[in-house]
């Protein structure tokens, strides 16, 4: 099978456990939304890595399928309450359980999600069961810890790249190397290999947002899911933003935070000029640099794991995958 | 000591261990939230009703402090949550979260709390923790169920008494039950026996539901927490309304689905026109007959356990001073 086939065939194995295991329910009002979101579909990127680890590790995806299941409950989750607390309109495509049904709803129903994911571990042996979810509490209060950083840092102006970096590991890439980690304790790997597999994904994870701060500004709107320039629009102060503010020259500097206090009805005038000083900066450049600096580090990791040539391979194909898409 | 000065001892012993456990830290504004709401104080009756359980099947209480903390913390999780979802301006007395922050830290904050009581058990070894685990994730499920069966029966007119029953079950006792269930885990009680005290628990936590509603209606404005006849205003559907709906005469139940129609801005006519039906179709009678016949439930549970006899009496003595509170 091509890697496209495999992740297809993990991911057909997965939707369909998926479904078997989160039946319609009373109350209703509670478990409807949790169906819906959950059917939206979405690249099932975290519980894939969740099943492949296993496989890599010698385990059976068969078996890994409730961890990967608690794993896309939770990163579901989470999009329903942040959802909630951007007023966001639109998931997937879709209108989003608070639009559908109400806040309330998307409240009680993300709560329920969250606790669903903890019995999805159930089905694991006591001493199993303590480690996989001891990582997935120390994992989910990273990821609230870094969603409370995102919304600090919108009203701060003296951001670090290091607080950045903090930010986004913790809002969208602890959760990845979790997955990965979580496959491997199923197929009972060795500790010091399902460490280096969480700093595998941790650091894949990094690169992957980085990459997205990258493509909001300079993807392909033919091919980039959400809106280019979106983040400048919102004066959201991504890496791109910090580093540029960082290397600019004064008189760049200035107009920076001229454009990042407006936001203008016709913003396209706005977006070329910040993109500009993005180029100009060499923010570009430097926002490149650390991408491959981050996938590097993921690779190196590997290094400290005793798998078949093959399976490395098949992991740096899939990272390489990651950061290649839609540019 | 006297049983009230069993139980400041057990409060202030559990006070000092949250406080020490509960530190404040970064970020401050997902922890502060977090530091406020369990400062409020409250009656703390589900840990000490952990640690009391614990003692009473032979355990040290001190062991029990962290399984008391994850009740509270949970307990404290779905305050934050409810007062959320039912706008409400004050919790004991104070502003609510949302109110002194606003919604998104309510509810991010609260997440973070659901997620916290999960780590305040790990101090227990693999075995012990997945049980208290999976007892815990089993009551959290429920009580969100209980919170969408209350919502869900605002706009239902056709309600019955035992699914009302089910709905405070769920949204109240069976936390208290669990509380004592996980304090007899805890101390490594006979399943049957930890079985016998939860149940105790369910049944006294659902005759001091129906004393509530009680209450609500007929307590004494002076010693009785909230307002008194706040459920008539809102037009709750409690017991009371539903028995009286039951046993009323024709007249009487036209009349009362006409005062549960609306919401005059002077209530005092239409409070005492409902309570004058509650007393009328003898709904106080049943409802007082139900009290006394879950409270009996709950003491004829404790026949089962091999306990010495003063232990016993403790804590019949608990549930008949909860039963006879501001009456």
């Amino acid at each position: 099978m091509s890697e496209t086939q495999f992740i297809d065939a993990y991911r057909d194995g997965f939707v369909a456990h998926l479904k078997a295991r989160t039946l319609m329910k009373d109350p209703q009002n509670l478990y409807a939304p949790i169906q819906y979101i959950l059917g939206l579909g979405g690249k099932r990127l975290r519980p894939i890595l969740t099943l492949m680890t296993t496989e890599l590790f010698g385990g059976k995806a068969e078996d890994a399928m409730d961890a990967a299941l608690a794993v896309e409950m939770f990163h579901n989750f989470s999009l329903v309450h942040d959802d909630i607390m951007d007023d966001a309109p639109l998931r997937r495509g879709k209108v989003t359980v608070h639009e559908k049904w109400d806040m309330n709803t998307g409240i009680l129903s993300g709560d329920a999600m969250l606790i669903l994911s903890y019995q999805f571990f159930e089905s694991y042996p006591a001493e199993m069961y303590k480690e996989l979810t001891s990582l997935f509490s120390k994992t989910a209060i990273e990821v609230c810890e870094g969603q409370q950083y995102d919304v600090d840092f919108e009203i701060r102006d003296d951001v670090t790249i290091p607080e950045y970096l903090k930010m986004i590991e913790y809002k969208t890439s602890v959760l990845v190397a979790a997955a990965m980690k979580i496959g491997a304790i199923v197929a009972n790997a060795p500790k010091k290999e399902a460490e280096a597999i969480y700093e595998f994904g941790r650091n894949l994870g990094i690169a992957f947002q980085l990459q997205d701060d990258y493509l909001d500004a300079f993807g392909d709107p033919e091919t980039f899911g959400k809106q280019v320039g979106g983040d400048i629009m919102e004066n959201k102060k991504t890496f791109l933003y910090l580093k540029a503010f960082e290397k600019a020259t004064k008189q760049d500097r200035e107009s920076l935070l001229h454009l990042y206090s407006i936001k203008p009805e016709d913003s396209t005038a706005k977006v070329e000029a910040v993109k500009a000083i993005f180029v100009e900066s060499d923010a570009v450049g430097e926002t490149k640099a650390a991408i491959s600096e981050f996938t590097q580090k993921a690779f190196d990791e590997l290094e400290k794991i005793d798998l078949p040539k093959e399976s490395k391979a098949l992991l740096k194909k899939f990272g390489e995958g990651l950061m290649q898409r839609t540019v």
